[in-house]
C-alpha cells in the first residue's frame, strides 16, 4: 500500500491554529476490506468551521479527538476499490480528512461525481459543494427572499458570501456586501454584480453601512459576528431576517459571541439559524440549480488554492486574515 | 367638566420607577368635539412594557415624551359622547392613559366591549385583552406546539407566563415553569396544571431546570432574558423555537441584554420575536377562543389588583420585584 500522510490532532489551540496544533505522521493507506474503496484525495475544502471542529465545546457534529486524523471534505479519486458501486478512476466527494488517502465504506460514505460536466473540480468543489449549497438554501430557504428587497452580505467576498450575493442578484434583490479593503470592494462590485460594498476596514465603515442601506435591511446573511453582526442589527428593518451561517470573528476567541437581544425583539428580527447538513435530503435539488447558474455564467466563482497537503495548517488560519479571495481549497494531487 | 388627575412623565428615570418620575397633577376634563366621546378610566392594565414606554431608546412605538400623560392601556366606560358609535354607559378598552378620563376619538380609537358576556371586567382586561392574546399567539402561531412536546415558560405564574403554560396543557404539552419562590411554584402545578416548576430563587435552580426537561426543551416561551434564558438555551433541543415575548430582567438595566449566539447556531434555534401589535388583524379571532376556553373553566386567571390612580407609579415596580400574582392591573374607579 503507498505511503499516506495525515495531519492528527495534537492540542486544542487556545486561538489560532499554530504549529503544535497538528502532527504530520505518515502510514501505510490501510489495506481494503470487502465493500470498501480507497480513495486519493485531490482537493480538500479548507472553511471556517474546521476550526470550530477543534475546539473541545458544543457542536454541531462530536469535535475531533486528540489522536484523530483530522477531519476534511473534499474531492478524492478511487484508485482501488472492493466496491461494485465504486471503480477505479471514479470522482468522489465526501469526508476525505486531511490525508493523502481515505477509505470510502458504509460508515464513511462518499457520492460519485457526474463525469464530463464542463466544471472544474475546484469549481465544482466550491459552487457544488458545501459551500454553494450553504448560500443556496440559506438565502432562498431560510432568507425568504423578495426582489426589490434589500439583502446585506457580511464576509461577502468569501466563498459563501460571493455567492449568497450572486444569488440575490438572479433573484432581483439589492445587494450589500461587507468586506475588508479596497480590492475585495471593488472585486464584489464589478466582478460579482454587488450593488454596493462596505469596507469594515475604513474608519467610516458604520456610515458606510448606513449609505449602502438608505431603505435598511430586509434579510441579513449573517457570516461574521460581533460588532458587524450588531452593527447590521440596527439597520435591519421591521420583521426582517437575520439568516444565522456563521460568526467567524469568534472562532478563535475563547469567549461567546453576545449579541443584544433587546434589538431583535424591538424590530422583530426572526434569527434562522442553519448547518448545511440540515439540507442533506435536498442536496441533489440544490446541485443542480447552482450546476446550472454556473454553466449559464450567471454565478462567477473564484478559488484561492494552496498547493500540497503538508500546508493545511497555515492555509487554515489565512480564512481568518481575511488573506484569500473566494474558495480557500488545498490541492493535494491531480487526478489521474 | 368633572376634574381629571393625570400623571405626567415628569422625569426618565436611571433605573427603578421612583418619586420623582411622574408628576400627578390635576385639569379639568376636556370640552367634547364632534365624534368624540369622554370615557372613564375603570382598570388600568401594568405590564412591564409601560417601563419601555419611559425609556428613551428604541422601541416599538415612540416613547412617551416628558410632560406627557403617562400611556396606559385599559377598559373604561362611556360618560359623555358627541359620536353617535358610542354611547353613555359603553365599556370600552384602549389606550386611556394614566388619568381618570380620557378622549376616544378617530386618533385614539376604543374597541366597545360586547355586553352581557358572564367574564368579570378584571378577567376580560387580563386573559382577553392583551395579555392572553400575547400569550394565545405567540405560543400558538410563533411556538408552532406539538402535542407531546416540552414547553418552557419564564416568568411563569405572571400575567403572560400562567395563560401560556394553561395553553400548552390544553394542546397536550409537557409544561415547565420557571417562577419564584416555593409559593408561585405550588401555585403553578396546583392550581394552574403545570407539570413541574423551577425556583429559580433556589440555589439549584440550574439542576431543578435540568431534571424538570429530561427530554430537552422544544418551545421556549421566553419573557424574562438574562442568566435564566441562557439557562434554557442550554436545555433546547436541536431545531427549537424560542419565542421572544420579553427581557424583564433587563428592563430597569441601562445595558442591553446580551445573549449567547453561538449556541443558536450550533442547535439551530430559531428565535421568533414579536409585539402582540403584530397580531391586530386578528384579535378578535383570538379574544374569542380566549373568551370560550375562560367560560369552559379551562383557563385560570388571577389577578393582583390595586386600588387607586395614586398608587400607580409604586405598584409598576411590582412587576419587577415578582411581589405579586398573575396579571397586575389598577383599579380606578367603579362602573356606573
Amino acid at each position: 500500500m503507498p505511503d499516506n500522510r495525515q495531519f492528527c490532532l495534537a492540542q486544542r489551540p487556545a486561538d489560532r491554529v499554530n504549529a503544535d496544533t497538528f502532527a504530520l505522521g505518515t502510514v501505510p493507506a490501510p489495506e481494503l476490506q470487502a465493500g470498501e474503496a480507497l480513495v486519493r484525495t485531490l482537493y480538500l475544502s479548507l472553511d471556517p468551521t474546521n476550526r470550530i471542529w477543534i475546539t473541545d465545546i458544543e457542536q454541531y457534529m462530536p469535535p475531533v479527538q486528540l489522536g484523530e486524523v483530522m477531519r476534511g471534505y473534499g474531492i478524492g479519486q478511487v484508485v482501488a476499490s472492493k466496491n461494485p458501486d465504486l471503480a477505479p478512476g471514479d470522482l468522489v466527494n465526501g469526508m476525505l480528512g486531511w490525508q493523502d488517502y481515505s477509505i470510502a465504506c458504509p460508515s464513511n460514505p462518499m457520492q460519485v461525481l457526474p463525469a464530463g460536466l464542463p466544471i472544474t473540480l475546484p469549481a465544482l468543489l466550491n459552487v457544488c459543494g458545501g459551500t454553494g449549497l450553504t448560500a443556496y438554501f440559506g438565502l432562498t430557504d431560510l432568507g425568504a427572499p423578495k426582489a426589490g428587497e434589500t439583502l446585506l452580505v457580511s464576509a461577502a467576498s468569501g466563498a459563501v458570501g460571493s455567492v449568497v450575493g450572486q444569488i440575490g442578484k438572479i433573484l432581483g434583490m439589492r445587494v450589500v456586501g461587507i468586506t475588508g479593503g479596497p480590492e475585495k470592494c471593488r472585486h464584489i462590485i464589478e466582478d460579482l454584480g454587488f450593488d454596493a460594498a462596505v469596507d469594515y476596514r475604513a474608519a467610516d465603515w458604520r456610515e458606510q453601512l448606513a449609505a449602502a442601506t438608505p431603505n435598511g435591511i430586509d434579510v441579513d446573511f449573517e457570516n461574521v459576528g460581533g460588532q458587524i453582526m450588531d452593527a447590521v442589527m440596527r439597520r435591519m428593518n421591521l420583521h426582517s431576517r437575520l439568516v444565522l451561517c456563521g460568526l467567524i470573528s469568534n472562532y478563535n476567541d475563547p469567549v461567546p459571541d453576545m449579541a443584544d437581544f433587546s434589538v431583535l425583539l424591538m424590530r422583530r428580527i426572526t434569527v434562522r439559524p442553519f448547518i448545511i447538513l440540515d439540507y442533506a435530503p435536498r442536496f441533489a435539488e440544490g446541485a443542480m440549480r447552482l450546476a446550472q447558474w454556473l454553466m449559464e455564467g450567471k454565478l462567477k466563482h473564484r478559488e484561492t488554492i494552496v498547493d500540497g497537503l503538508e500546508n493545511a495548517p497555515t492555509a487554515l488560519n489565512r480564512l481568518f486574515d481575511g488573506d484569500k479571495l473566494g474558495k480557500l481549497m488545498l490541492k493535494v494531487a491531480d487526478p489521474a
